[in-house]
């Protein structure tokens, strides 16, 4: 019954011919549990945190996007999936940010995101020829780096978990980082919010770090906070401050 | 076929007529899988667990579907909203445990959550005028104290995140926490009930403390980390409890 | 829509004749989103990860299995569990994993995989006479261990919640943990996965050194970390890889 619910309420966001439409029964429905919910979404969320300069609308679609998936969250994906095609988010870098989380937060989150995007895709009429190679040429590696990378995580895991190191070398860093259809500064601002969204604050520094040498500015870190916390919930975000807050000032220093 | 077997439990536990019919469906769900599954709902949950008198029965149907909506759970969401209902949470209350956990769980929770209540507010015959208004007069804030708050995280965290700090004082603490429509200990009771949900141990402290000083006694704090075990689990709970044995111990000194 | 999609691809999983026509399936669908899933899917996880010799395949989807009930996951449950099924683990084991599980995960995930085990099971003729009893004869219990454990968690936190430290007794050590339809080793396994998969890393340090006492291997742990890499994602292992860590070289001392 409440799956039933849940497709009826997908239905209503997918099936009606305009946004307009979209938006006035999501409107409908918010209304007959939480009047409040439809005024913070009409003001705070749409008409605040999506209006906010120090986010793109394009970033802002990748940002939730990734959120969603990574807590395997699929009642709005289709909306926000057709909201960052709509913002700039190429079908080919949709395909490219599922497939980073499959890595980054598990399997099962990339197989829920696959279903959802293939009836994206198909409205669309997104074909292969809009998606990324199984195996195309990869961006190049920066040696120095990743040895250093390599040489740390095999210090530390080779002897508990050898295949997993092993793993972490081979398909992440020489083969799934280095995929050019998604840039490494959205690739990082993609593993930044799926850590953030699921409370792997622990992980965080290396990753925050790399995704400002990638190109991601303070203030679009802050930006990133911001709209996750409506999209997470403000305790995830107030978990991740701290740790964010060291990585930056440590290199401002 | 999972989802359609997940929707055939969820008919199940709603479509039958009365409470024993669907008590007697899941008995029998349970029975074609996991035989002690059902001995244990009987005798140490609904016999054991929901009988225990550290706790009222409204504040575990508050405390229960909290949860729920939290970890974004709706299986059994509809029947614990019914149970709830029935128990004395009124409507307007679990409205507005949605709305709040829109904030502290993060958007896509609620929105699951309003598709499932929908359903139930209608076969309940529950419309707009047992509904919270959008925005209701609000209750009395204590400036001091929020004045206090918000002087230490716009210290701590305004330079990283301003906007995420400016929201927390203008969305949050004089807009949301001051709704009428559920009693600030209710509401510091769904909010700690998120935080152990969710792992956000790191949260607790400030949010804890707050739920005490809105009117949550220690012996009902117990009782909600003995109810919650079984519906997030024993090592979300284990994890939470030296962080709020420390808030209670330092209070009581 | 998104759930219809959902149900579809699960329903391409399930109601095909063979497992060639599935995995046919499977790959088109992940083919039409993301090719390099595809790719993956074939070379490093299927080809790659579930061929490696540091775990067995009952083992491997013992793992898989419970980290997919762990995290709410069902989108590939079915398949999970008659693959696992297919590879040695007992129709009574997976009843037993779903019944732990309720404990170690949450109530609501356990009544999920039993909606989905309920449809495997229906399929493959599994009756009654193949699931455990409500009550079975308990295994023996090392009383001095159990002492020193109820000890300890009573001197800690029976003053805060007295109910949850006698259910954890009642229900769980003198109970769930002496039920004979899981080996202990296998058990403990399912509880290390659940912590790893929910990212409840404060509590590996009980269950390792007891799952290691039941008999689980070093090379075990490595392998099931490289396994759960890929199944709740690299963040999750690379925040317990320190714990599990320290836990095994105190134990090697």
């Amino acid at each position: 019954m409440k799956i039933v619910a849940a497709a009826a309420v997908a239905a209503a966001l997918l099936a009606t011919p305009s946004a307009n439409a979209q938006e006035s029964r999501m409107s409908e429905t918010l209304k007959a549990v939480a009047p409040a919910l439809d005024r913070y979404r009409e003001q705070t969320l749409l008409g605040g945190v999506w209006k906010r300069t120090d986010l793109s609308a394009r970033d802002r679609g990748i940002v939730t996007l990734a959120a969603l998936i990574a807590r395997n969250e699929p009642g709005e994906m289709a909306f926000t999936m057709n909201r960052a095609l709509d913002d700039g988010v190429a079908p080919r870098e949709v395909s490219e940010i599922i497939t980073h989380l499959a890595f980054y937060a598990g399997w099962p989150n990339a197989t829920s995101a696959v279903a959802v995007a293939k009836d994206v895709f198909a409205a669309r009429k997104i074909g292969p020829d809009q998606l990324p190679s199984a195996s195309p040429d990869p961006l190049p590696l920066d040696e120095k780096a990743e040895a250093t990378r390599a040489e740390t995580v095999g210090r530390q895991f080779g002897a508990i978990a050898p295949g997993l190191v092993r793993n972490t070398t081979d398909v992440l860093f020489r083969d799934l980082w280095l995929r050019p259809d998604l840039a490494p500064r959205d690739r990082s601002l993609v593993t930044v919010v799926a850590l953030i969204a699921t409370g792997q604050t622990a992980q965080i520094p290396y990753h925050l770090g790399r995704a400002m040498d990638n190109g991601l500015k303070p203030p679009e870190v802050g930006g990133v906070l911001t709209h996750l916390a409506f999209y997470v919930g403000w305790p995830s975000v107030f978990s991740a401050l701290p740790v964010v807050k060291d990585v930056i000032e440590k290199r401002s220093r």
